[in-house]
Parts: C-alpha cells; structure tokens; sequence
C-alpha cells in the first residue's frame, strides 16, 4: 500500500503516472484543501478536482485546470447580474460543485464521502481523501498596489484574481489548529509501505496538510518511508507561484530549500537531473538526494519518475 | 398604473402584449410562486424567470421555458453523479439559480429584493413582484399507476417528471395559510386602475396567488375593476394541463368554468371568440363576458388582445 500527499496540477500529473506502475486500489491520496472556497453559493475544492479529473483522464491539460472540451455558459451569464466571475467555473465542472454542495448541506455526507463518490462517478480507482472533513483556509497577507499596510486575502483572490502578484508577508491555515485528519488519513500514513509526497507547492499545496494536527507527526514517525518529488527545477517552480511564496516565507527556491522545509519528515528527496549539482547540499539537510528526470512533459515520464521515486526507497 | 396576477406561459405572452400598448413601468405583475422548487441545492422561480425572459425577449419559443439557445452541459454533467435531472436547468438558466439562491443565502435579500434585481438585469421595467416572500409550495395528490391510494406530489414532480398523467385527487398550497403578500402587493392592487388575471392555470397559477390571505380580498374589493382572461378555449388550454387539474377539482373546462371561478373577485372576463356562444352563460355567473382572440399566435395578436382587455373595463 501507498499514499501519497498532494496538492493540484503538479500531484495529478504524478499520481496519472504512479497509477501507471502500481494498482491504482494500492494507493491513498491525501489532498490539500486549503484552496477550497465558495463561489455562487457553492464549495469548489480545486486540489480535489484536478486529481479527480487528471486520474480520469478529462483535465485540460493547457489550462492546467478544469475539464477539456469545458464551456462557461453560466459564468457569463452571471457577468449580467454583476455576480463576480473572475473564478471561471465551467458548465460541466459546475455539476461538480452543485452535487458536493448538496452533498454537504442536505445529504449529511461529510467531504470525505462526497470526494469518494465524486472519484467512483468518475472510475478513478485510486483512493481519493481530504486531508480533513473540517474547514481549513489558506489564508495569504500580502501588499496590495495602492493599500497601505498588509491585507488579508483568500488564497483563490491571491492566487486568481490578483495572478499572485501582490507580495506575500504570511501564509496562514485558518481552521487547522482545530482540523481532524480525515477517517482513514492517519492509518493510511501508517500502514503505507511508501509515502509520497508529490511535487506540489510546498508551502500552500503540502503546508495545510502538515498543518492538520496528527499528519506530521505521523510523517516524522515513518521518515524513513518518506519520499518527495522536488516541485523546483533549477531555482524555479515548473509551474504556479511557489517561488513568490517560499521566497517571502525564508525557504531558498531550490531543491535544497524544499529539503529543508520537509527535512524532519522526509528521509529521501528526488531533484531533476539539472539540480545533480546541489545534490551534496540536499544531503547536507540530512536527506538523502536522488537524481531523476522530474519534468513531467508527457505520461511516459511521469511513469518513469513514479517508478525511480518508488526504487528510490525501495 | 395597473396590476396583473401572473402564471408562466401564458401570462408571459400576454405581458409582453401588454407593455406593448401600456408604459411598462406603469405595470405591477404579481407572479405565482407555488410552482417554486429547490433542484440541486438552488432555488428556481419558474413563473418569474418564465415572465422575466419573456419580457426581456430571451425566452426559448419553442419550449415555453427556459432561455433561447440555451445548453446542458451542467446538467447532463449531472447525470454522471446519479443526480435527479429530470428538471432541466439550461447552463444560462442555472446563473439565475445560482444568483437568487446566494443573495437569499447569503446576501439577506427577500425574494422580492432578487426578482427586482434579476429583472432590472434583463432589462424589464415592469415591475416584477413575487406573490410573497415566504414560501408556498403547491401540493397535488394523485393516483399514482401501480402505488395503491393517493401519492403526494410536488407541483414539479407532478407537472414535469410525470408529465401532469397521474390522476389528480386534491391540490393544497402548502404554507399559504401563513404566508403574506409580498410588499408592495396589496397597495398595488388598491391603487390599480384596472387589474388584469392573466390567462394561466387558475387551480396552480392564480389559485396559489388568491390563497395568500388578503389577496383575494384586495380583488373582490376592486370586482368591477378585475378583468380576467380565460385561458380556455373551446373547452382546452392552450397549453399545459389545467384541463387535468380543473376537471377533478370540480371546475368545468370552459370559459364558463373559468368564470364562475372567479365570479366573486372578477367582474369582466375576456373569452375567445370561438366561446362567444358561451358569453350568456358566462353572463350567468355575473360576470361580463366581452369576446377577443385570446390565442396568442404572435406578439401581434398579444398585443391587441391586451388592448381588447384593458378597453373591456375601460
């Protein structure tokens, strides 16, 4: 059995190519849900879904979220009543959202039931979890052009509506100091022969995670088991705001930054072959580096760095 | 300034005659609310976004429903969750739904606040108000085919999932009793020069409004200044099934039914000229019969046919 810590595009891709080389019913995925929000009156929960939609085959794979072939009949038609629609929710995705919602508020189903029903409608045999059936919301202080001071922003206004351009000062997980794991997520983490920790953004995909009361130290306990996959590639992140995040927060945008962020936890980190270099300093940190090809340009490679980063700790 | 009571269908068509030879704004519509039901979480006003796009000249012609050019991708989306869709909501429709179940979720507005929003945002000046802010749900018993005694229904399940077949028992509008008239409505009835009920359902239409208490009497006060049109012609509706739903009530499926319906609040009733064979019995009940082309073939003819109606009470 696996498990696997994940945040959106970069996790999905992984996980598409870790479901690859092992049985998909072998592996728990514990998501990130710091991201989720309401829009409309509804609950999105972005992590969830990419993973969702990428094990099934149906994201974008240009916008890096969403469903391929996706329409926007109902944002623009909410432009008519003024609703704000800078977070574009396709038609078909919006299905998503409307039956987790009612899920939620009038099935008695708690978040953990409905992203399993969600994953089962979408014959994902992977096993998909929440990090918590409990609230927690990233939460991003940052300096806004033109505001004096420090203003405090929902990590999808960060992160969307401002393309997370405005400086960070802090990140917080509101509502996680008082977040369960979710049923299932603690025992998963103990009884995995491997975790994984997917190359996600350190500090907003896996931080909320970690922040969850239990996780961690059930990460630190099974350190020797612990494999990430680094998300930065020669002093960059491949995709998405990582470096405007770890930057601020004191972690170096590199390989060596991540194995210092996740060194009590993680005896073993795979960087790209491009950072062999500073696979000395990596080590330095007290984890052991691993060099693979981590640019996931299509399945193939995602299969092949699933398979060193598994051989890594084997 | 006048007012009219308001069904879907029928009284859309007749409303947009109507603007057509009277200053919209002069005119307070007073929508039924019975038909009103909650689909995947959202609520959605089937008689005031029937009368509302209709006005706006967005309605689906073909369907008497919905929005012209409408899609469905949220809904068959839907079909893969194993959610209930037998209520199609179009992708631009569900922006509606969306709107008016936030700003009442959330944004503390009344249902009357959101119907003056959504129809300032399509551009109606009529005045569009609900018959009331609280809910009334319409309730039909029938015979089910294979289930033994009476099965209650909701209007929807009995209209639109069973397609108005199964034999109807009784009609109660749940809530009634309790409810009160929306603002605006009672003054707006007192203060009418005339008062149009328009051709729609008089058992799920008009009979959902005439059970707000205060409503029918505010009609019955103003008799003589009630005009009504039958939307019965030569002994069937034009559309929909309030043939099936008069019948078992008791209420002949006639002009002439229609009339000694609604004898004790509505002093002139308009009926087709096919019916003027009928105007003496309709006469019998005390109401005045006058005789026009009530079938609504195209703006046109609606727009004439509210002219006859207003000249009737003239």
């Amino acid at each position: 059995m696996l498990a696997a810590l994940a945040g959106g595009v970069g996790a999905a891709r992984f996980l598409r190519g870790l479901v690859q080389v092992v049985p998909p019913e072998d592996v728990t995925v514990v998501v990130n849900t710091g991201d989720d929000d309401w829009f409309h009156g509804l609950l999105v929960c972005p992590d969830l879904d990419s993973v969702t939609y990428t094990l099934a085959g149906a994201e974008n794979p240009e916008t890096g979220w969403g469903l391929a072939g996706e329409t926007f009949a109902a944002m623009d038609a909410l432009d008519r009543f003024g609703a704000p629609t800078w977070f574009r929710l396709g038609d078909r995705d919006l299905a998503t959202h409307l039956y987790r919602t009612q899920r939620l508020r009038e099935g008695g189903a708690s978040l953990s039931d409905v992203a399993a029903e969600l994953a089962a409608a979408w014959g994902v045999r992977a096993r998909l979890v929440p990090m918590s059936d409990d609230r927690v919301a990233t939460r991003i202080d940052a300096n806004l052009p033109g505001s004096a001071g420090v203003t405090e922003l929902r990590m999808q206004e960060w992160f969307v509506q401002h393309r997370s351009e405005p400086p960070v000062v802090a990140v917080r997980f509101e509502g996680a100091a008082a977040a369960a794991p979710a049923p299932g997520v603690l025992a998963a983490l103990d009884a995995a022969e491997t975790i994984l920790v997917c190359p996600s953004n350190p500090v907003i995909s896996i931080g909320p995670i970690l922040a969850v009361p239990g996780i961690r130290d059930a990460l630190v306990r099974r350190r020797e088991r612990v494999v990430g996959v680094s998300p930065i590639i020669a002093g960059a992140p491949v995709k998405g705001p990582a470096d405007r995040l770890m930057g601020p927060l004191g972690i170096e945008v590199s390989c060596v930054g991540v194995a210092r962020a996740y060194a009590d936890f993680c005896g073993t980190l795979v960087i790209d072959a491009g950072d062999a270099g500073r696979a000395a300093e990596v080590e330095a940190q007290g984890v052991r580096a691993v060099v693979a090809d981590t640019l996931m340009r299509d399945a193939r490679v995602a299969a092949a760095l699933a398979r060193h980063t598994l051989d890594a700790v084997a």
